[in-house]
């Protein structure tokens, strides 16, 4: 039995239209990126995507933010053949770990780990989240690796918003992302009108 | 650069060395479990020894337990060919969800919970998480799913501790787990001596 059938033409970023807004009200996130999991074609044409940028490029092992980079990341570090690692909210990992606080969009502080027995100078990290908003949690976990010693060698993210630190992000790494160009205004903007986006296109 | 490399001689189980035992005290889980996914062949080989009892079976979609069961869950996925649903902990999914409370063994009340937009009666899922000990978050997700009419068509789990859920799940589902059988007794005793194991076994 399928979840879902795939559209005939797979052209980059069609499963985007598999996400769903936000029916909850304002303490939720305005959209749920992780319904494309749902469909194999998606989740498989999204790791794709966000990996095309890199073929050929130097990647050791790829590290996922928690807790949706999990899904994302382990995606694509089991495509790639090569190693994950987790980098977690704090309190979770009960090894050595180094941490890092930062203030989120709102205001509140938060904690991420990465333990730090595997980590070496010069390992070349794909640092993947889900979907990098304000940017606040992907800055602090590329602070939190450089200061090992690790190399970043890439960012990748269903979207990077063009937020301050979304621009920063993009200036400074490689990144990958699976938003056609014609579509980041919508998503940097938060447009609502995805209602109508997903509702004239979902399968 | 290799986090690791792998012995010669890859057994059922191996991996397991690759864990490490709790350094923080009492307030931590026992182990870490997560250290093996840094290593490609730890990954990978942990991902096959889950799917063999499985070959051949009817699967639709993956499902994983929020957080670390991301990881597992979504690199079975992949491995599948298949989609992936995540499981949640309350408050975080923006959509229409099903939610299910339940105790964890400290007493805590806990809430999971779950899309329903994709949900079919008959839909074969298979369940995935990091770890099994006393067994209340894997017997809620289980209970979960199965009120939307889903068919739980297996458990996949690093270690299914024989706690009383633990038996009762290896009783009424088909599982698979990692744990070669004359280890079992040291894991449902968290044997405290896995450091010994650690530093005898690591590479």
């Amino acid at each position: 039995m399928d979840v879902w059938s795939a559209p005939e033409e797979r052209h980059k970023g069609w499963y985007l239209h598999l996400m769903v807004p936000n029916t909850k009200g304002e303490s939720y996130a305005w959209l749920d990126p992780s319904r494309l999991y749902c469909s194999t074609e998606g989740l498989q044409d999204c790791v794709k995507d966000l990996l095309q940028p890199f073929q050929g490029d130097s990647i050791d092992i790829v590290a996922g933010i928690d807790a949706m980079g999990f899904v994302l990341g382990s995606s694509i570090a089991t495509f790639l053949n090569k190693g994950f690692l987790v980098i977690r909210k704090a309190g979770h990992l009960c090894v050595t770990t180094k941490a890092l606080s930062f203030s989120d969009y709102s205001g509140t502080e938060k904690t991420i780990e990465v333990r730090t027995d595997i980590l070496k100078k010069g390992l070349r990290v794909l640092l993947v989240d889900q979907w990098i908003e304000t940017g606040g949690t992907m800055k602090a976990a590329i602070k939190l690796l450089e200061d090992q010693g690790v190399v970043i060698a890439g960012i990748a993210a269903i979207c990077i918003e063009n937020s301050e630190v979304g621009k920063w992000i993009k200036e400074n790494y490689k990144c990958s992302h699976c938003v056609p160009e014609h579509l980041q205004g919508e998503f940097d903007a938060h447009y609502l009108k995805s209602f109508a986006l997903y509702h004239s296109n979902s399968p």
